[in-house]
């Protein structure tokens, strides 16, 4: 194999598929990139066995071939070289010499035959969706996804659409977080469930700007492609919790109050908590109906703080994790926020002042 | 202990005493930050036993005393109020009330009386020095210093007047750092071993600008004066090693080179040098005298490249500790420099093309 490309085009590429790969691998060949020839071009890809990412870079092909070359040197080396042209190739023995203008590099590489396949995945069923919303949604959620592998399910993400609006939903057990978007009248339905890694990925190679992404599926893989670069996952098979069942449609009390004043509070109030956290909770009161009070006591220290609410019902005096709470109110943009309760032991439910954009569950900790 | 100042003169206050607070210490004490009134201000000291920092804060003093706080969560929390006055109370049993509109924090404090004394430095020995000039002569030189605990002298940096120049030299045992500044005419004459640590965390609170830091010193301590903080140091006893009789003053090799092409070069070469730096050097040669070859050649690959010289005297192949040339080319701003070398063995000197601001030297290491 031999190829000439631009040194900025291959160090943005391999950064990209790095992002799929996973150094403490027991499989030595996936801690590599794979770089194949094509058309005008070469493919990287990196993959970790369950999220790939495949990208493009423009190159003049002189040669034919493919290559495993080890991720992190590859990198170090390309990101080193200065911005001008590169020019690569590879031997029968799979010994890759990278050149560029009087520096001369020589690495070990590997061969391409045992290196995992990609599965393929239909390109019939394709939606599009603006990269810069999903990636919001993936951002306001993600934090919620279990790390617990016993409970398969909750490590991913239900990504669902009804034709009209699409929302994405994370749930750990304790909490749940979730952001829904109109999207228009004839959108496909959909219902899967995203390794949240993966989505997790794919939310720094989605762009802020206003372009799509495509989305292909089949049964059990997910393609996303942004054009030059593409991302596949596999689906976590089965149902999500039906979550609908758990949000409380007549809450006993009902909160108004500015996000960042209780974001502020309950932050500091973390301060004092440092050790478990179940043990160590922050405490939200309603000394009446127009105040809440904030407060947590540790052995480090006291904290106590008054802020201005609105409220409507049942007055409360309730425990949570504060984590729980800032995690919740850091991914939100609105400034007046309602907050419901339902009693000491009912989860209490951040929302919009006005609509179901977002809707973020908690449940408390008992006394 | 009463007084009221403002959040973000506190809060900069504790910041500065910090950088000479040792959280790992075994004197429980010394963990924290010393705060005493004194004449409508007050002042918070940080002291791990070698190095003190003491910085003032405007307060309005209603109750006068002293008291210790745990360093960590006091600046935490003071961090985290808003930008506005801050009202502390310090009661008998040292509970240490802190309160900023309705926010209201209790922590522990400590008993003052057994917190160590600073020791004093007398303030008739005293010379001006810029602020901005004496900064970067610790960034240029402090890389050098050597952390071996078991030669005391060199864990201290040597600062020298002569009266015209102001040099402060780093040595390790196989490098050394050296920086010279011209100070006028009639300066002091000075020849100290100050703490390399002692030199960094002023070095942090030394200004940008033109502004002068006083310095007083007393046979076994120096107080490096900067009008609200103050920074007081320990002195290394004894002389420091005669660097004058390891800089070889008749080279066999004279090199002009780009300070930055050798940078780049080296910097690319040690990508390959994961291992044991010894076993694996950078390698630097001369096939003629308007060219220098860069190599290195480990387990991972190898590495070549030629620079651009004009030699004069002998022609080198020689073998570097590459993280030690990085240091040095790192700290120099000129874009052209001279290096000198003396044979296979011989130490290999950095310097400016003209003049003597800096001189870096190398040993080499034998094949």
């Amino acid at each position: 194999m031999k190829f000439f490309c631009k040194q900025t085009d291959l160090s943005e590429a391999i950064n990209m598929v790095m992002k799929a790969i996973n150094r403490n691998s027991t499989v030595k060949i996936v801690e590599g990139i794979l770089i194949e020839s094509g058309d005008n071009k070469i493919k990287l890809t990196g993959y970790d066995l369950e999220t790939g990412i495949e990208a493009e870079v423009a190159a003049d092909i002189t040669e034919e071939g493919s290559v495993v070359v080890e991720s992190k040197i590859f990198n170090d080396i390309i990101k080193k070289l200065p911005d001008e042209n590169i020019d690569i190739k590879v031997d029968d023995r799979f010994q890759v010499s990278i050149n560029s203008g009087s520096v001369n590099f020589t690495i070990k590489g590997m061969d391409s035959e045992p290196y995992p396949k990609i599965p393929s995945v239909e390109t019939e069923n394709k939606i599009e969706i603006s990269q810069k919303m999903f990636k919001n949604m993936i951002t306001h959620t993600s934090f919620a996804v279990s790390t617990d592998t016993t409970r398969a399910k909750l490590t991913g993400l239900n990504l669902i659409s009804d034709g009209h609006n699409l929302t994405l939903v994370a749930i750990d057990g304790f909490r749940m977080a979730l952001n829904r978007e109109q999207i228009g009248d004839d959108f496909p339905k959909m219902n899967y469930i995203i390794p949240g890694k993966s989505l997790n990925e794919l939310s720094k190679i989605l762009n802020d700007n206003d372009s799509d992404v495509v989305v292909y599926h089949s049964s059990n893989q997910i393609l996303f492609d942004l054009g030059d670069v593409r991302l596949i996952s596999r689906l976590i098979p089965g149902d999500f919790v039906n979550f609908d069942s758990i949000i409380v449609k007549n809450p006993k009390t009902v909160m108004e109050i500015s996000r960042k004043n209780l974001l502020d509070s309950i932050d500091r109030a973390a301060l004092l908590i440092m050790t478990d956290e179940r043990r160590c909770p922050v405490s939200l009161a309603m000394p009446d109906s127009s105040t809440l009070l904030v407060s947590a006591n540790t052995e480090t220290g006291g904290h106590k703080e008054d802020i201005d609410i609105s409220v409507e019902g049942d007055l409360i005096d309730i425990d949570f994790n504060a984590k729980y709470f800032i995690d919740a109110l850091r991914n939100i943009d609105d400034e007046k926020i309602r907050i419901e309760f339902n009693g000491s032991q009912g989860p209490c439910i951040i929302k919009p002042v006005d609509g179901d954009k977002y809707i973020f569950l908690i449940l408390p900790i008992r006394r």
